[in-house]
């Protein structure tokens, strides 16, 4: 198969090689499949990415949704490619048999997604959010709810969004406005304004299924007044047929910079006096639900990240192979033929930067996956409790790495293809624009920075922190009988070192003067990823000089050089990547406050 | 005067605080000049650049320049743009008063034309390549050529071109194909296709004027064989009227991710055989002439970048002082009204790093407008030849840092405004869409590099890199003078000392193995970038000083506001940017070669 969307071979090696991911069949769960069953999922997933999502990427960047008489239109590829995504059981791929799904562990339906992202992320977005969606009523709604919702949600017939945002409020979700007061029947009035909320109007299904946060009449303010409402587009009957429309109206797309054929609309509930919404659970707890769905969306978000570095790279790839230009720095003779470029030093370092970042990237993606099966169906209490406190603790940064450094992968694939890459003939400047969006939704850089340092890493008294410590040192002792990894071994030894010595020092600060331990909390984001990224990358190249070494014999060339490319780009990362962690480290424990004390007047 | 184009108190600041601009009136070519000549034509940069620049911003980028019957049509304001423009006399400001010019010193037309690059790039664009061409028709071309194109140019009638880029050759000039071919009456016969010609064709003016590199029939092969022709769209006849069309054909137009009102074109020279040229100079010398505007358009490309910098970073200064959102880390109560967002840490680290990034950008691209200045009508002969010598070491610097760090500044400026600042409703992601192209354009990062490390920093035995040493040295003996500076004084020391090792160690290198010496010379330019704009810092450090000082106690709080700003974002730089040149400078010692033994086929 093509490595245009994805490198199998990376995949495999991740899947296989890096996690053992074939463990899991021997699970109950899981117990159908195997590395066939595994197979044939990606292979599924590839063919229907390759032939119904990545022709029109393009196309459906160039003609954005629009209105027509109030309705949304888009191409019809977008309604076709999700049609087949459906048809081919993605929706529900990680669902039991029991309720129509394939039982897949997270990993294996993760890894699908990716390559659908990898093809077009704009049309991903739809069934992302359905499936958020659907999760979300899955595990809090009524079994009326889930009849009535999650079954059609399933089925493709119905979409769903997550409408938190408000205009006035942003970020800052204690804001909220928008009202719930009780009807006679059991069911809520709603009322209030919503924004940025991606497929919240198209035609697409038959009905759309939006996730309201608002406060009911009398909650208390802030975050602990906020309830989860599901608010239909078309009313649902008892009998699950469709009723007449809700009081939910379209008053706006929002026009981006990228991400275009995903359509981002303004909503207006309850203009009339007439939107009826259903409660989820219990009130006042709406937004612990929303954040069962905001923590997937979130590594889903960092995968998507990851994918569009992951693509740009590929594209970039195949260019350096191809495109003949200059000569080496030595060579004076013009009359010597042109070299592919991919023989310059500097276009080199722009592919090993792409690879470290977007292979390094996609190898935390699917630890957390790891993380969410083990989660699962592990049968020991304590390897689940501490797979769900490393999974709280790495989202932040499972968010926002890639969305900084994936990104910065996309800038080179352009950088590669020269003027061409800055032209919309070829692909690379939509991966640039597409991906700029993912720093800022499902909670900026910025509030992952604050979820990080303000939350996660003392959180129990940093036993999530320790635990990544214990982690990593298990990765370490590992390396550590390979002399070949030594490099690396001693850099990230060094490098906890000083993220422990980091953390001791803002945990101190924190007590005393928390608005200053928390204003350089990107910085610490910063240096905490490139650490955790450090270490997947040291988990790969102990799994590539494990092959190395076993196989010697037997591995042909291509498959010689996949491991030796490992290993340069996991010695690229420590020697480009990873030294920055120390200015970081010591610009933290400097509890720095040169923008605080800046006078506003003074920017 | 509104800042949103440019913050004029900074602007004075750096020309008349920093820099001492006003000594320039002491010289004969500028003594008509005076302090309010000065700040009349930056008034009037101005006024035009608001009225006629800004407001088709967005709508030359929402109606690029299309095809109709074989014609460009773009928006009527960029002409009316453009004829203000000229009619104020900002095409031909810095040539002598006797040619029509209001003989202005560099740092001035440069200071206005940074006004228009901030108000509108694309538009900016058509003026600077007319200003570039006209400049080397002046320089190199007959009194003939002068005469039939440099006064038209000036009068705006004309508009210049500069078609160096073939499709096949890209960066490497040596493998240009376009011939040259003698014909009896003396001219040439121009055949060949060139692409990536901004302002290749459109009905603006009368005639275009394209400066066309090509080869001579029989010349040597490689950049020593190239030849620089006048190509007008229209043949001129020698009494200045114009003649029938040149055989010079639009094959296409380019459409680019952003600065898409700045046309780009693809052009097919002499498919019929009638394509007439005028060789400037003498033949095979092109190369040479074309750098005379190569190098000014490339600190023109860098001044473009630092402005749309600027303008982000006002746009996002002034949606930071208005958004109201949040409260602080430590506030629970969320009755507690909002607070604007400009109080939040990591808003702040934001418009921080811009106020860093593009003033201290601003300052470098001024101090090689003032080094112009200098060149031309220094008294002294090894001030004029110092001059000279530094600005062609700083020129790929001034390129390319401010195409890197400036785009940084628009990414931060659109996570300022968050959602928001990802839709076209806002102007942010525009400017992150133009300023993309400043590193690709007028030579790449990775060619400015090579220029820095493999020509400009070892030339004449490294005397441009010592007499730099020096430079900064004056700059360090001035700070060492006031406590204040102390930790600045120390922490740029210790850079150079790290800048002066490395060069040791890459001068040895680049005799023994260049392939491997010139690999990592992306980051040497970084390192040196990032050494050089702490040294703009700390030039503007003790100017603030100086008027801290002087006038403690006639200053106004807005005064004192505005130096203790700059002390804040120079602090700012040396603690969050400067570190990071010593993990460079350690890897560029290393010598590591990761990317260059990488196996092809590990990629």
């Amino acid at each position: 198969m093509s490595n245009d969307l994805i490198n199998r071979r990376d995949l495999d090696f991740q899947l296989f090689e890096v996690l053992d991911t074939l463990a899991l069949t021997a699970q109950p769960r899981f117990a159908e499949h195997s590395r066939e069953t595994f197979t044939a999922v990606l292979d599924t997933a590839q063919a229907i990415a390759t032939d119904k999502f990545a022709p029109h990427n393009r196309s459906a960047d160039e003609n954005e949704p629009h209105l027509e008489d109030g309705r949304v239109r888009m191409v019809p590829e977008i309604g076709q490619a999700i049609d087949a995504f459906v048809q081919a059981g993605f929706l529900s791929a990680s669902y039991d048999f029991l309720e129509g799904g394939m039982q897949l562990p997270a990993i294996l339906s993760q890894s699908a997604m990716a390559i659908f992202a990898s093809a077009n992320m704009a049309t991903t977005v739809y069934s992302l959010l359905s499936m958020g969606n659907a999760s979300v009523i899955h595990r809090y709604g009524s079994e009326a709810q889930k009849k009535l919702y999650f079954e059609p949600l399933m089925a493709g017939r119905f979409f769903g969004t997550m409408a938190l945002t408000e205009p006035q409020a942003g970020s800052s979700l204690a804001d909220l406005k928008t009202s719930a007061t009780p009807n006679a029947d059991g069911s809520y009035a709603i009322r209030g304004n919503k924004i940025f909320i991606s497929g919240g109007d198209h035609e697409l299904s038959e009905n759309i299924v939006h996730l309201v946060l608002a406060r009911i009449d009398g909650a208390p303010p802030g975050v602990k007044g906020i309830s989860l409402f599901i608010v239909p587009k078309f009313r649902v009957q008892p009998d699950g047929s469709l009723g007449p429309r809700n009081d939910v109206a379209l008053t706006g797309l929002i026009h981006k910079m990228g991400c275009r054929g995903a359509t981002s609309t303004l909503l207006a509930f309850g203009e009339k006096g007439e939107c009826r919404g259903d409660l989820v659970g219990e009130p006042h707890k709406g937004l612990s639900y929303m954040f069962h769905m905001m923590n997937q969306i979130r590594i889903g978000a960092g995968l998507g990240a990851v994918m569009l570095g992951y693509r740009g790279y590929q594209a970039s790839l195949a260019y350096a192979k191809e495109r003949l230009q200059g000569r080496a720095p030595t060579s004076k003779n013009p009359a010597e033929p042109p070299l592919p470029i991919i023989e310059h030093g500097d276009v080199r370092r722009m592919l090993m930067a792409q690879k470290a970042y977007v292979e390094g990237g996609l190898a935390l993606c699917l630890f957390c996956a790891h993380l969410i099966d083990t989660q699962t169906v592990s049968a020991d209490e304590t390897e689940r409790r501490e797979a769900a406190m490393l999974l709280d603790l790495l989202t932040p940064v499972t968010k926002s790495w890639p969305s900084q450094w994936c990104l910065e992968g996309n800038s080179l694939a352009i950088q590669i293809h020269g003027g061409y890459g800055y032209t919309r003939d070829y692909p690379v400047e939509q991966f640039y624009r597409d991906n700029r969006l993912n720093a800022i939704h499902e909670g900026t850089h910025g509030i992952q920075a604050l979820d990080l340092l303000g939350r996660k890493a003392f959180m129990q008294g940093g036993a999530a922190s320790q635990l990544l410590a214990r982690k990593i040192g298990k990765t370490l002792e590992q390396a550590d009988e390979v002399a070949e990894l030594q490099e690396f071994t001693t850099a990230l030894n060094k490098a906890l070192m000083d993220m422990v010595s980091t953390l001791q020092t803002l945990g101190a600060a924190m007590l005393k003067e928390p608005n200053r331990a928390l204003a350089n909390a990107s910085v610490f984001l910063e240096a905490f990823g490139h650490t955790v990224i450090a270490w997947m990358w040291l988990r790969q190249a102990v799994a590539a000089c494990r092959a190395l070494a076993l196989d010697a014999t037997v591995l042909d060339a291509t498959e010689q050089a996949f491991y030796q490319g490992k290993l340069s780009a996991c010695r690229w990362f420590y020697r480009w990547e990873l030294p920055k962690t120390r200015a970081w480290h010591e610009l933290l424990r400097s509890l720095d406050d040169t923008v605080l004390t800046m006078p506003c007047e003074g920017f």
